[in-house]
């Protein structure tokens, strides 16, 4: 028997409208459809798609834990055997991430314990630093400048050289580690200039000066943008 | 009279399936669409979505030098002056980019121009890192690693002082540029593993390892990946 296909999609950051046609197809076209969640079955991922999924689909909640650190590779391995359970029946599966596939997200996870044993695709998809820069009007990189994505998750003194070696720099996964970017960022005097941005797409988007904004309020999908000094035209 | 309004709209990364829901509406509705062109008038942008464009919708076409270097401010102010024009007349204006707005290219000089005289909308896209990845098959970040993206276009010392420091590099932009960056990634010894992209996402898609590429092949719209070293699952 066929063996099914495993498809990452790319859902991007949030907008449905920010899905991509091919993602869009595939998903439709995908029998069987798994997504991350917490362990209490939220998923951002399908909600971003909710409006297109089909009863006849059959669906694959993964609860993964939101505790800081890296996920257990057995919790990796058990999400990717029931993915390959459907794979094994000769279903094609659509692995639904926000954002990109292979920018961040579990998908990466998924794909060491299943690329070996089936056809995988992947649709890439709208990044958060670009849906950002979008969000706040702000070009991430002119010309020749280099551009860091550093997750806020880092210590204090290697967030410091990551920024401080960066042309134009954007720091996701802020959440509960913004008071420390803050710190950091008016260390290096850089605070000037920083935006924060929360819920980039979404129609309760945020776009504030970074030194503006309250720690006590800062979403775990929040991203700060650390403009180029390359000038302006 | 109502003055129009400026959307700048990411295409993706050539792929005409990669643009967004978003983009293809706003560009269905706009009677005046503009993209930078060369000097011959090809567009790449253009191209993406030429499937779509009405022969209603009116065209301006700006011609961008390619030779190496900024381009001059003067070009700009011109291509923003025949933009702003059609502003003017109450019309709105799509500016087609190739992958997204403000991740290089043309619109960051386009908007430095008329942001202050014109309301604009920026729709982000699929970017050439992420559509890179996904031809590759391969994380470009896991965890707690951060990305480096750097243009080829930076002297030796440059270029090797930003992949030295990253964790997972992107280098864009590699076109006459990719000896010098395999000089500088066999001096670094991460010429193992790292990967070539051309044409990610078109029919004529190429991946390979970077090592085994005729630097005398390689065209402008390239890319190299510099996996991260963090471990799989």
């Amino acid at each position: 028997m066929r063996r099914g296909r495993l498809y990452g999609l790319g859902l991007g950051p949030g907008d449905p409208e920010l899905v991509t046609l091919k993602a869009l197809r595939l998903l439709r076209q995908a029998p069987v459809v798994a997504y991350p969640a917490t362990m209490q079955g939220d998923s951002f991922a399908r909600g971003i798609v909710a409006a297109w999924l089909d009863r006849g689909q059959h669906e694959i909640a993964l609860r993964f834990p939101m505790r800081p650190g890296p996920v257990p590779a057995a919790i990796y391995r058990e999400a990717a055997g029931r993915i390959a359970a459907a794979l094994g029946t000769g279903q094609d599966v659509a692995y639904l991430c926000q954002g990109d596939p292979l920018f961040y997200g579990s998908f990466a996870g998924i794909l060491d314990c299943l690329a070996g044993d089936y056809a995988v695709e992947i649709v890439p998809g709208v990044s958060a630093p670009m849906a950002c820069a979008a969000a706040a009007g702000v070009p991430l990189t002119r010309r020749n400048e280099a551009l860091t994505v550093v997750p806020a998750t880092l210590p204090d003194d290697e967030l410091a050289r990551r920024i401080a070696g960066a042309d134009a720099a954007a720091v996701v996964k802020l959440g509960r580690h913004f008071a420390k970017l803050r710190r950091v960022l008016a260390a290096l005097d850089r605070l000037d200039g920083a935006l924060y941005i929360e819920r980039a797409s979404l129609p309760n988007q945020g776009v504030a000066p970074l030194a503006e904004i309250d720690p006590a309020s800062v979403p775990y999908f929040a991203t700060a943008l650390i403009p180029g000094r390359n000038g302006r035209v």
